[in-house]
């Protein structure tokens, strides 16, 4: 086709031809990356472009994709593009510089994703491509939605959930701390309240172990740790920072999101989290990325599994053990699992604030800290000692339970707090909805998929208050009129919507006659 | 929980806390409902809305689900919510009206999208409700991408494919011609230029069958017969025009949009577009839905079948064939199909403007007409004919080229464009590139796919002169620098999109050296 190639300049149209004046618009789309065109626009007209058509805008070296809208004459100048908050931050504009708008090139790594949406296997090459295009933002939400769905139930093999894996680590930054072991700590979810993490860390760390711990923000949960954490210190640490509070103190309680460790992870959430779904591969895939990212070289996961937790019965969770354990060992990552109880609720408090109270309640030894909670973390932590060569196998728990309880763990905690920019007072003034046993019984059953929901519908995580306080535990016997559960919000808006989900769904919680 | 009943009328807020006075935004935003919110505004406040939360809008009996998007103050004045174009037509509002804003409820179908995805199958009620809700606008696009992208590949069995089909039937009109046989044909596509469709019709009804024919525009093609239809009349007729057309012709070629025949199906079908994705599962309740809805009894489907078609294999073609068969059968639809040559495109023109070119040279008889989609043609109308009992077995075809030749088929096409509102002029100005051999060699292979895209490229479904003539057939010896096809584009900026595509992909055509 070398014929074709010599008439190449004749028909590029000029660069000016695609010039337009950038507008902020004022419009908070969050990540959506969103543009604004007239109608009459002579790029739109010759170019072709029709409403929710995707645009490339460059300025610069930056480069980003777009979802166009289309607006009436008088609502834009002429010669302009409109961009949302997400578009001018991504292309480093302010408004009124020159870019250039064309059609968004096509994107290759769709046809694997096709190819796999009818049973073909991604190569490591699609995987690494697909990756390569959401980090440099040319897939739309619709897309990033294809591909989670078609990652979902249990569609990728060993191989795919690896190459995955390290195709995330590879499009973000990558930390290195010089030596071994670090020590990282993760929980696949699903189980209300479950915020061990501030507490393992804390007693890993007064033993000296090196534990850089990043955190996620939640998924379909109402508290990621990053949320709890925030409730009480800064959790947006650069890099920068970040290394400076791991060599200072031995250990982080960050969020990972504000140092791009696996930024495509971020992306897929995001989506994931309007779909409410999270599936296997890709829950390996995101915590194994983050934790290679991260620098770690052991780490422990808890995986707790009842018939309403993330994870619904003993052998799915040894099934996720396993692959978790030999895509760890592919990936060079010591990987150690333990499957815990996931009928009910851990600690009491369901929400960031909530959580962040029973979390400094252990740490402070007090009497009314919630029980369950402290022994997790005990056990927890206990095994991590073990991994790092603290303590003997079957001896790490008897070392935690004696830093909890000397006070050195509250120590390093607030040591942690005061580095990462100071340890904040706790506020949880909030609207509150208690809701109350009908009749004297015995707490049969509860359902932590439906107490998380009633904790989002409440405004958790949008509101660090916002939540659920679970207040009884299983097989425990209530009088009539004892509080059961208390709801709270940040506005009585969400406080009533909360209220209406429990009204429809009285199966929450099952209550035995007795 | 008989407890909770009685403080509900104290929890809930006041109507008038939720009231907000609707301004047109003079956006569009397409299909997608958005809606435009002060971040300051008292009802985000009191409900702790985001950006991109879902909220519910409602209006006197309209009640809608959207996008939130939140401006900054001076974007709108206070007491306001800004609507797009699609937000304000479905709410039926012009703007200053008091419209009700809340929290959108919680969607209980996912439950069951995601269940399928985790590879439980739908039960008839779920996709009743699915597509309940997608009807009522209750999806979002990253919903409706996962639902799509979970029913792909061979995920749905044929009760799952019967149940959507039904389920997409009854959410939307259905029309009754009160007699049978009703004839209806359909193509699975795939096979660019291969606009069969205006002229059976036309044969057929010239032979005094009913045929009330209801086209879609493009899916995944650069046209849609109801694209190409829309280059020579009107087809956007509403139920009660269609009815007229029909009862004085019997037949029509119309969009089958405009009379909201399966309207889930649209709703699909645009998400479908952006994934270029489309499934078996749905690409049979689509066709089916939409036929059973046009009230048709007797469907002959053509299967056009070859390593670049729609379907790739003799033997998907037969599983397909056998799927359409059984799934009609249960739902008392005569279905007959023929699998027909998909190794090349049929006609020369790929694109509105161009298909439809072709179809008059047929119909009026001109001695350049392209000879497939002629032969084509007729074979397609002859077995209509056998299936409407206008001849017998074996003897449709020598009836339909009869109709063609004698002109009454060119007669009958002329009197229902006329009936539809006219017969337009065809207007095929463009910028056009003719793409030459580059030696004299045989065309051995062509890429139905990678010719479908560049007419696309080119600006094709939305410009009806854009496209590709395909100048050529396989197995042609042609000389050096004749031409194999040209690019017909509207706008200079998308004729140099589809050739810089065309330099990239020299695999389009394979020339064989001779």
């Amino acid at each position: 086709m070398s014929n074709v190639k010599t008439e190449k300049n004749s028909l590029h149209s000029q660069e000016a031809a695609h010039s337009l004046i950038a507008i902020p618009m004022g419009i908070n789309t969050h990540h959506e990356m969103v543009a604004f065109m007239r109608s009459d626009c002579h790029v739109c007209r010759s170019e072709g472009f029709e409403a929710l058509a995707s645009i490339q805008i460059t300025h610069g070296q930056e480069t980003i994709i777009a979802k166009l809208y289309v607006v009436d004459t008088e609502k834009l100048c002429e010669n302009t593009v409109g961009l949302s908050h997400a578009t001018l931050a991504k292309l480093k504009l302010k408004g009124g510089e020159c870019v250039n708008v064309t059609h968004a090139p096509v994107v290759n790594s769709l046809s694997s994703l096709r190819a796999k949406i009818f049973n073909r296997p991604f190569t490591e090459n699609d995987l690494e491509e697909i990756v390569g295009d959401i980090a440099n933002g040319h897939y739309n939400d619709v897309e990033i939605a294809s591909f989670v769905t078609a990652c979902g139930g249990d569609r990728l093999s060993i191989d795919e959930i690896t190459w995955l894996t390290s195709a995330m680590v590879n499009v973000g930054e990558r930390l290195d701390w010089g030596t071994t072991p670090v020590l990282d700590k993760h929980c696949v979810g699903g189980l209300p309240g479950n915020r061990t993490t501030p507490i393992v860390v804390s007693i890993v760390a007064a033993n000296g172990l090196l534990i850089p711990k990043t955190s996620s923000r939640a998924i379909t949960s109402p508290a990621g740790t990053a949320d709890t954490m925030e409730v009480l210190t800064s959790v947006n640490l650069d890099l920068s920072r970040l290394r400076q509070v791991v060599q200072s103190t031995g250990a982080s309680l960050a969020w990972g999101g504000s140092v791009k460790l696996s930024p495509v992870d971020d992306v897929l959430i995001r989506v994931e989290k309007v779909l409410d779904l999270d599936s296997e591969g890709q829950l390996i895939a995101s915590v194994l990325s983050k934790k290679l990212a991260a620098g770690s070289t052991h780490v422990l996961i808890d995986i707790p599994t009842g018939p309403s937790a993330k994870v619904r019965t003993v052998d799915a969770a040894e099934k996720l053990s396993r692959q978790l354990i030999e895509v760890g060992k592919r990936l060079n990552l010591k990987v150690e699992t333990i499957i815990t109880d996931g009928n009910e609720p851990v600690g009491r408090g369901i929400g960031a604030g909530l959580e962040a109270r029973d979390v400094l309640k252990v740490l402070k030894g007090e009497a009314d800290a919630p029980g369950n909670l402290k022994e997790r973390s005990l056990t927890l932590a206990g095994l991590l000692l073990e991994m790092g060569g603290k303590a003997n196998k079957g001896q790490g728990k008897i070392l935690a339970t004696n830093t909890l309880e000397t006070g050195k763990a509250w120590q390093k905690f607030m040591e942690i707090c005061l580095s990462q920019g100071g340890l904040k007072q706790l506020d949880n003034t909030a609207h509150t909805y208690s809701f109350n046993a009908p009749y004297k019984g015995v707490i049969e059953q509860v359902d932590n998929r439906k107490l998380a929901r009633l904790a989002k519908l409440a405004g958790a995580p949008a509101s660090s208050v916002a939540g659920v306080d679970w207040k009884v535990r299983l097989g425990q016997t209530v009088e009539k009129g004892q509080s059961i559960l208390d709801i709270h919000a940040e506005t009585k808006g969400e406080l009533n919507y909360a209220y209406e989900y429990l009204l429809a769904n009285e199966d929450i919680v099952i209550l035995g006659e007795r």
